[in-house]
């Protein structure tokens, strides 16, 4: 037997030699499944290498992979409600969702951007932006639970956002969409006299990692469209893309596409807080809502803001520079030195390359070509380092590597093509499957790159998966670039859109991370810490249900008292203080969602009975060998009725 | 170089023979992680070999993966919003959430079941059954989406549900916790006189899949956990697991686990058509909704029935028999041969297996052991066909491999037990990660599994993957069970809870899959098929707007004449008619979510703009190269302006 196995491995390994040359690829440069199925699988019980972070896009989450093996971990519900996680739908978590239009129960998350300490991913926060009804929630990596959403005033379509700076001084937010500032019912058509760009500066406590809007800078009605923080030189500055610098309000498509060259804006935010402590700015009238959650009493608040504080640039010489670039760019990219600022023109074929370092220079030699509403705007050729002359068409984005190469990819020829920085040479380039947006490189944004993997997120699916019907899943298509030539590994589909996305090195966030919430931490105002406290309360026409949860029975579980048209509110609490037995409650008919309750928190679900009768309740996450038997009823009595409020578990 | 190689090549060979045997299993008997990966593996550009349906438990939808890869193609909301896809936010799926209780947002969803032809799935349609408020939906698996909901009268905790007869004739549901039939307000001490149960049979169209209640059984007070039809032999009969025997109505888990042997219902729906055939029920009245979506109009209405036929067990002879099983049974499954009912006594170690034949045998020499409410109780010796000693603890679900083999979760002790059918023998056994639930075998429960591959459904996750904080991916375990001994492949997380799931063959359901709706038979009230069709119209307080979109813009995209407290309804048609071309709409500050658009669809969003001002909307699916140009802006004037309606692109 051991004969034939070993005749059978030695023929093996001649016909694997036959069709592979010695780097495991095969004569036409396709990794052999083979060691692309070893390279991307993470066998059970083993861990991935990376956590990454990617928006859902129009899902308004934040979903959570790991990489290499391309596994979803986990859905962060952030901007829209989730009935499977009660988000949005328990009394805790509603006031996160509101806003300055009220209770707004979904968004379109774009970009996650993790928190840095000197330029590097510190695993503390990750940010997203709201697209929509603009926002940006902060997520709290210990919990992996969102911490806090902020609502941008006078903003349209959030996209350039919450890009950070190099040690999170700030996250910040250009309207995409220029508006009338303050709103105002004027005619669409009179958008150049009325409309106007903002861009905002989110401050960061760098202890609770609490957001507030510092500063908006007032800017002409231009679409802006993305952004990145300088650094190491180029720290204190931030850049965004602008596109409708023709500034038209009516088929974009046509008429926002006329210009040769729009802009990237160069705003310096040191400048900006020296205008700020001299108070050279605006105080304007805002209405917009601050909302946090706190770990502790495990409930949300949501606070209104009144004021914002504005900067004029012809008020504030020095603040904010134009540097033309060719053509609606899109993404703008600073290398992990801080000196190159790459601007990638949409509907262009190279890429455009400004230098940091040309661009104080022009400024200090005050060498402009002129100025729009009060912002001088560079020479091309006094700011531009290099072109890359690509040979693709429609860059859109740019991440690099750590070892001097950048990586961008085409949206129109679906493809990443890797070139050099400082020689800008092309060195490799590889199609996507199909038109891909963004790419991301683990810290690829970053000062220091991870590198090793780059995904590329794509926007056209079509015959990758098996189908579906109409609806496809977005993809994302996993590339080592451990080596010369990029190599694709893995095709693995997303939740939502995964529109762009970050990773981290897994072993910077496991250390922290929690395993449940301490009950003798927990402040909510109607937790019940032992079985003992449980109990039902009549406040008028509320009831309020103090409910323990623990394997395999709620106490109460058997309520009566209950009246048509009262609230009831069960605030149930579970005791369990083990990781991973969360217990959920949900009530037959009830126009809300689940409770899904973590080990030591409390959570609140409204019940509004409209009929009388007797109703189930139960636990919805199976938690034990009796979780069938995690039940209770709830007796709704007439309006009017005499039955008395009782609670007993067990009797 | 070729000479390095191959010295390199044999050594490798000699490497992994020394840690290999022959199967390429390392001595431990673990798969190697080479061959692991390679059976897991699906390539760029390959398609997967299954689909496998899996509930999402408590978040109430269904998620589509593929096997062997574990890949997640799609979740397709059925019980819970979902702002992603506008399920539940557009006017068009609203009415499908529509129940006697209200507009409900979510439910539990746990048992997905393929319609089967023969006892085979043959891919027309997905049933799963909504736990909490009770339901049964229907999917179309040519459009992979929910195309109707029908509400279950007299019932509490919709668990043994949708379980689907042999040529779906019926699906079933079985309320887990009793209930006054109908509702009253009775103290929750008077259960064992007031109470009861209820068996429902809803019938299929075999068109179009309408459901439709076909009749209800009124049972005794116990909670019916899950269900199986028959199948060969036993087609016509259906069987349901009890527990709580004891009737308990509190602290069940110490109250209904007292009895030593609860009961499968065995129901004769064969005999349950004769009655019904004969007038021989009642006629109660009830108020429930059945929900169905129309593919041509993209609409779904609601309509409500107002009376349910009920079948009396006592008034019925031979409609339902009780086989007394131990001990609280979870899972009733039957063998593709329909001779054995096997019942899984979650606090046993052994497995009960009854016999049909015995069974049918007991019932015409009418041996019974008594009766309850008129429901004969079959002797155990009687009906028993077998005990399979497993040596394993808590075991909950059995499915089959078509070779003769059964493979059995053991929830306490962790594993999945292969049993041999007929001689009860233990073949192999395997540890899960951790406390298994149901497991999938690919056809596993029809009359014709595939085999191939398990996949165990878990319930504990917590260190198999990277942590997520206190919140953690319940996770599917892959097994190859093609050889004698079965071997763990892969780890994958899920969305939800997988609490349940089917498989079947791809080249099953791809060949009628839809790519798009053609444009010609949408029959949507509000539809524009050509852009010039595109207007506004106002009508009262509501403005209604027909709206078309295509690669790259909204016609119109100016919209003026709104007022603050109108209703303005966006009808926008995706005039594509590519496949993957969806687009999305979104418009600031609506409290709604966004609209996804497939291709030659029209879906309607509802805004109610609250204050003055020109609001943007844009297309939330990157569509295009100017997609970030896909957008227009709404006018909000006062409430009494008379700013005129109007309507244009371009202009």
């Amino acid at each position: 037997m051991k004969k034939v196995l070993f005749l059978f491995s030695a023929l093996l390994t001649i016909a694997l030699m036959s069709s592979c040359n010695g780097d495991g690829k095969s004569a036409s440069g396709a990794l052999s499944a083979q060691s692309a199925a070893e390279k991307v699988y993470v066998a059970p019980g083993e861990y991935d290498e990376f956590y990454a972070f990617m928006s859902g896009g129009f899902s308004g989450q934040v979903s959570v992979y790991g990489l290499p093996s391309g596994r979803l971990f986990k859905v962060i519900p952030v901007f829209s409600v989730d009935g499977e996680k009660g988000y949005g739908f328990n009394e805790e978590t509603k006031p996160l969702l509101e806003t300055s239009h009220g209770f707004v129960p979904w968004d379109d998350a774009h970009h996650p951007e993790l928190s840095q300490t000197d330029g590097r991913p510190d695993g503390r926060w990750l940010f997203i932006n709201g697209n929509n009804t603009p926002r940006i929630a902060r997520i709290d990596l210990r919990s992996f639970e969102t911490a806090e959403i902020i609502e941008i005033p006078n903003s349209g379509g959030n996209h350039s956002s919450p890009f950070v700076t190099e040690n999170s001084e700030y996250v910040v937010a250009g309207t995409r969409f220029s508006l009338p500032i303050p709103q105002k019912d004027v005619a669409i058509s009179s958008y150049q006299e009325n409309f106007n760009g903002s861009l905002s500066f989110i401050s960061l406590d760098q202890e609770e990692g609490h957001m507030e809007v510092d500063f908006q800078i007032l800017m002409p009605g231009f679409d802006y469209d993305l952004a990145h923080a300088g650094k190491g030189n180029s720290h204190g500055w931030m850049f965004f893309t602008t596109y409708n610098s023709e500034q038209s309000h009516t088929l974009k498509e046509v008429n926002a596409s006329q210009n040769d060259k729009d802009f990237i804006a160069a705003v310096n935010w040191k400048k900006a807080q020296e205008y700020i402590a001299a108070g050279n700015f605006q105080e304007l009238p805002a209405n917009y809502h601050v909302n946090r959650f706190d770990e502790n009493s495990h409930m949300a608040t949501s606070e209104v803001r009144n004021t914002v504080r504005v900067l004029i640039p012809e008020d504030c010489p020095g603040l904010v520079y134009y540097l033309p670039t060719p053509k609606s760019p899109h993404g703008v990219d600073v290398d992990p030195s801080g000196e190159y600022i790459i601007g990638n023109g949409k509907l262009n074929a190279d890429l455009t390359v400004h230098s940091f370092t040309k661009m104080i220079s022009a400024i200090e030699q005050q060498k402009f070509d002129g100025e729009i509403d009060g912002i001088p705007v560079l020479s091309f050729d006094d700011v531009m380092a290099g072109t890359v002359s690509s040979g693709g068409l429609g860059p859109l984005h740019t991440e690099f590597d750590g070892e001097g190469n950048a990586y961008t990819t085409f949206f129109i020829s679906s493809e990443v093509v890797k070139w050099k920085l400082e020689t800008w040479e092309v060195l490799d380039r590889i199609p996507t499957y199909y038109s891909v947006g963004h790419l991301m490189i683990p810290g690829g944004d970053s000062r220091h790159p991870w590198g090793k993997y780059m995904v590329a997120l794509n926007k056209i699916t079509k015959d990758r998966y098996l189908p579906t019907g109409p609806e496809l899943a977005h993809s994302a298509q996993l590339y080592d670039i451990s080596g010369e030539k990029m190599e694709l590994l893995l095709d693995f589909p997303t939740i939502g859109e995964p529109h762009y996305a970050q990773a981290i090195a897994a072993d910077i966030i496991m250390p922290n991370s929690l395993k449940i919430y301490p009950l003798e931490e927990n402040t909510h105002p109607y937790v019940a810490k032992v079985e003992s406290d449980a109990r039902v309360e009549r406040d008028g026409a509320e009831v309020h249900v103090y409910m323990t949860t623990i394997r395999s029975h709620f106490a109460p579980d058997n309520i009566e008292g209950v009246k048509v048209g009262d609230k009831v509110y069960f605030h149930v609490t579970n005791l369990e203080q083990d990781w991973d037995v969360p217990h959920g409650f949900a009530v037959l008919g009830a126009n809300n969602a689940e409770l899904l309750i973590m080990p030591g928190q409390t959570e609140t679900l409204l019940w509004e009975p409209k009929e009388v009768g007797v109703y189930p309740f139960y636990c919805t996450d199976f938690c034990s060998a009796l979780h069938q038997e995690m039940q209770g009823y709830i007796r709704v009595s007439p309006e009017g009725s005499n039955v008395a409020i009782s609670a007993t578990t067990g009797e």
